[in-house]
């Protein structure tokens, strides 16, 4: 009788994966635990960067800061490499 | 202080029948555990039929396999009827 | 595919009472969603008074005030019955 | 190693609030229990006020109530200042 | 950022089972979605059997009936055998 | 109406911490979103380490890892000081 909830931030996630998800979660659980596949429940959670926060930071905040941080280090690539 | 959530999936569940599923599990724990219903909450959450995997499939792709079993058993009857 | 979870504290709490809950939230889903049983899961989870807090303050101490209270409550009226 | 899920109606909750909801919950785990704020993760749950039930009611319909008894207990103090 | 929630009956899950539970869960997000291991968390609850209902029944109370229906499908067997 | 829920490792959370996280995170909602105390609720759980997982590890594993590290930190420490 297995519940798997899986929480992840909202960010581009697709029927495929989805799909892929509940096949796989589902597969851990009668793979390891041989559970029943028809008991086994695997429910999705997306949940929007502004809702999800990691060291004090809500994710958008941080892939901002990843993206600059990306942006800054081309820039100083490219500088050197002249 | 009981705090029950309720999972479902977002398959036309209207208004009243949250009202409903308030009401009922608020009655449930006031009947069964004698508890206040001023400190009862009730939280239901709508999961999109893609999030929600039985068997190893999203219900979105079993209401589909039940469409289209129920399609060829009517189409099965009637040859039969015939 | 309804998933109901309970949350209350862990107070005395027996298996009959559990079995009614777990009878009662399942009815409740069959005759409000019509869902069928067969996926209804339901899961209790019994909580240590020292780790819920409502009002700022742990069940615990909330239900050693309302002993307090009573007790106080008992004697005030005992005084007046002299 | 922390999670902490907060649960709120939607009720024009900014991105300021979940800002700070996310900066005051991991500065709580870390100030309490001396953890990373690294490993801390805070979820916000908004949920619609139709699907969060407290008294047996839903908390659409308690705003209305609220709002009713607001602009009786107006009407009642103009009548007596008349 | 995911969060991983896995919750079965409590029913002999040993060490090496959860080992296997909280890497498959974090290779499933990081080869689906390419998460970070470091930031993927997997929670396993294990829950007693008389607070898990499936078709209004505990998991106890189904177990029971499991067992009482093996030993009268093996009594059977012997009967027919003699 | 919120609800938090606060899960940390099972590693020597005293009641004194119990009550400082209720009572802070109480305090957050109060002060960052204007709720009620009355209708703020507040569930710690505590996980056992072999059931929490990151990286792929048990916190039980990375906690060994970790007490490991610092002992050959503290050996190599030693070595140079001689």
């Amino acid at each position: 009788m297995p519940y798997v909830n899986i929480k992840v931030t909202d960010e581009s996630v697709n029927a495929e994966q989805k799909r892929q998800l509940i096949e796989g979660a589902t597969h851990l659980l009668v793979t390891v635990l041989n559970k029943d596949p028809a008991t086994t429940h695997v429910v999705i959670d997306l949940v929007p960067t502004d809702n999800w926060g990691v060291s004090g930071k809500s994710v958008t905040r941080l892939r901002q800061q990843q993206v600059k941080e990306a942006i800054q280090a081309q820039a100083e690539r490219r500088a050197q490499e002249q």
